[in-house]
């Protein structure tokens, strides 16, 4: 078992190869070449940074071969499951074109968002007219879009532990204190805690920085009043946590009071939106009615949500325009925010599981408003 | 002044615009859409996670435009210089095709390598057959290649914070404390130190794990005896470091002696071999043949080095078959390694700047093998 499993909730990989299969037979390709990582990742296991999965469709007599290079031999024999393993002198993604190739692959898809132009066209250059090349769109990140039980089991250990972290960086938070030292509280304990590292760059924005959505924690020392946003996750046996609380440093305005409330009411609200078969732009809608109602409509600048597992923003986004239904087993983020600028800025945000008949709040930290 | 730029060493981002405008003016093309985040940033200063340039060629009369979306507001004004902001509606890359459409630019380059097949065909849709779209390879990254004053300045910065680090995580290693004890360390220590955050996944793998050349820190013991790698970098003012150290716990074997000495007289074969006019392959035949001659050919199983700066893996490769020249201003890591299955591994690795007659070793970290 390799240290990127952890041996948490076990893994069905070899269904997932063969779910992918089905649904290439279905699209008429013989076969896919996975490029995009957290794809692969989610096919196979493998947690490394170069890697390509070939999977033939599942009228195919050929077995999944997963390409690296030298400097994954041992993690590649440690990690990947159900498929053979080749360690190439070429880009993973070329070694992949030429086996395509000499297996007579004749329809080849591709992961038309996540390959770029330019490995497009060296990708059909190798496959030398022998193989058509198909581009597809979404094919795996479809069947990521609902959990299963054991990534369901990963997120819940990742957002359990994300959710520990938060008393570390309320201890850290005075005024004079920079920004990067409650980060480097928040992400100390996070490694102590075994994470595998941060989910994204975290957040702490002070004061008039509360009002950028993604203040990124800077050298900016904490002002003596105003409000201050902690955004942060982690990474856990590969699947991710994301979850955000907004707190107060000095005497609290009724101005200060009211969008606190406001974003609570709003966060509430999608929250109470989320359930099997609702439209994703329902759930943006809820909360942002209510901010618009409070008054602070211009000021929530971005959508109320986005998936989260592997990765940390994947789909389905909650998003104005958004169709996608609801289903049991996707999780996403609420979090809606107000952002003045010249003032300041609240963001809550919790992680939530559909159900099947409506919805979990996977995020434990309460969000009454803490005053420091 | 944003917190991104810190205020250490300021770019002349106009001067870039222009170098690339004339260039642009020489490739026939009307425009760029610059969509790939760490050329927006030489080129502009936005640090952020979504924005795209156009720039139009020298020959035209008209500004550099940069879109990004509400997030980014604030930041953008604070961050972006020589280029006029636009907050759009729709995904920046998008907005940018429209803007070109508009401004009737016949011919609009776009970042083949790093534009997705299906960007690059919606694009393609959005202009309406009134640009042609030309792709352009390596553009950006050919001014990234050599670094100008201010630039090698933050690495230097970059450099010695990450060298500074060091000691915290010798002080933490003993046999028993986890691998990412280690790494919270080291990481808390740079958080402090006023980093924007790692460079990569910090790597500390011991025992068995030093033999995985990429073994990010897991949460496997310490054991009582073998080799330790520690590879880390940190992100300073947006330029990174990247150095590697192997240290040894309890009582040093002959053969532990001798692929110590191995590597770091390849090291120093290597470094010799850096000057400008030599080709890029030149420098990783140098070590090579060292561990070669030692017998551990068949152990050393990447390349050399890489270059560093903005990205902390960026031009030019220090690899077989690379023809590129050093030229001064240049800057990379030497780091050869072995690594016996079963048994471990030892890498040493220091940043390294192209001079004018030779070359600088930027590392100021001994290299005398450490035990614990």
């Amino acid at each position: 078992m390799s240290g990127a499993e952890n041996g948490l909730f076990p893994m069905n990989y070899s269904a997932r190869q063969k779910k992918l299969a089905e649904a290439l037979s279905l699209a008429r390709v013989t076969a896919i070449v996975v490029t995009h990582l957290p794809n692969v990742r989610y096919l196979c296991g493998f947690s490394g940074s170069a890697g390509v999965l070939l999977i033939p469709a599942a009228d195919r007599p050929a077995r999944p071969i997963f390409f690296t290079d030298g400097r994954y031999t041992q993690q590649a024999a440690d990690e990947v499951q159900g498929a053979r393993v080749v360690i190439g002198k070429r880009a993973a993604w070329a070694e992949a074109s030429v086996k395509a190739r000499q297996a007579r692959f004749k329809v080849l898809g591709f992961e038309a968002e996540k390959l770029s132009y330019a490995e497009y066209q060296q990708l059909a250059g190798l496959l030398r007219g022998r193989s058509r090349l198909k581009p597809l769109k979404g094919t795996v990140e479809q069947m990521r879009l609902t959990k299963d039980p054991a990534e369901i089991g990963r997120v819940r250990a990742a957002v359990e532990l994300g959710a520990n972290l938060f008393p570390s960086a309320l201890a850290a938070i005075r005024p004079g204190v920079s920004e990067t030292e409650v980060a480097a509280e928040l992400e100390f304990e996070a490694r102590r805690a075994g994470a595998d590292g941060m989910s994204f760059e975290s957040i702490v924005a002070s004061g008039h920085r509360s009002a950028l959505p993604h203040g990124r924690a800077s050298v900016q020392p904490i002002p003596g009043n105003g409000f201050i946003i902690i955004d942060w996750g982690v990474i856990l046996a590969g699947y991710c946590s994301d979850a955000t609380r907004t707190v107060h440093v000095g005497p609290v305005s009724k101005a200060h009071q009211r969008m606190y409330q406001a974003v609570r009411e709003a966060q509430l609200a999608s929250i109470d939106a989320v359930r099997p078969g609702v439209e994703a732009a329902k759930v943006d809608q809820a909360g942002r009615q209510v901010l618009k109602k409070a008054g602070y409509g211009a000021y929530f600048t971005h959508s109320t949500g986005h998936g989260v597992g592997i990765e940390v923003h994947e789909a389905p986004r909650l998003a104005k325009g958004q169709t996608q239904k609801l289903a049991p087993g996707m999780i996403v983020t609420v979090e809606p925010g107000i952002y003045i600028p010249g003032d300041g800025g609240v963001r809550i945000e919790d992680m939530v599981l559909v159900t099947g008949s409506g919805c979990e709040v996977l995020t434990p930290t309460p969000k009454d408003l803490i005053t420091l």
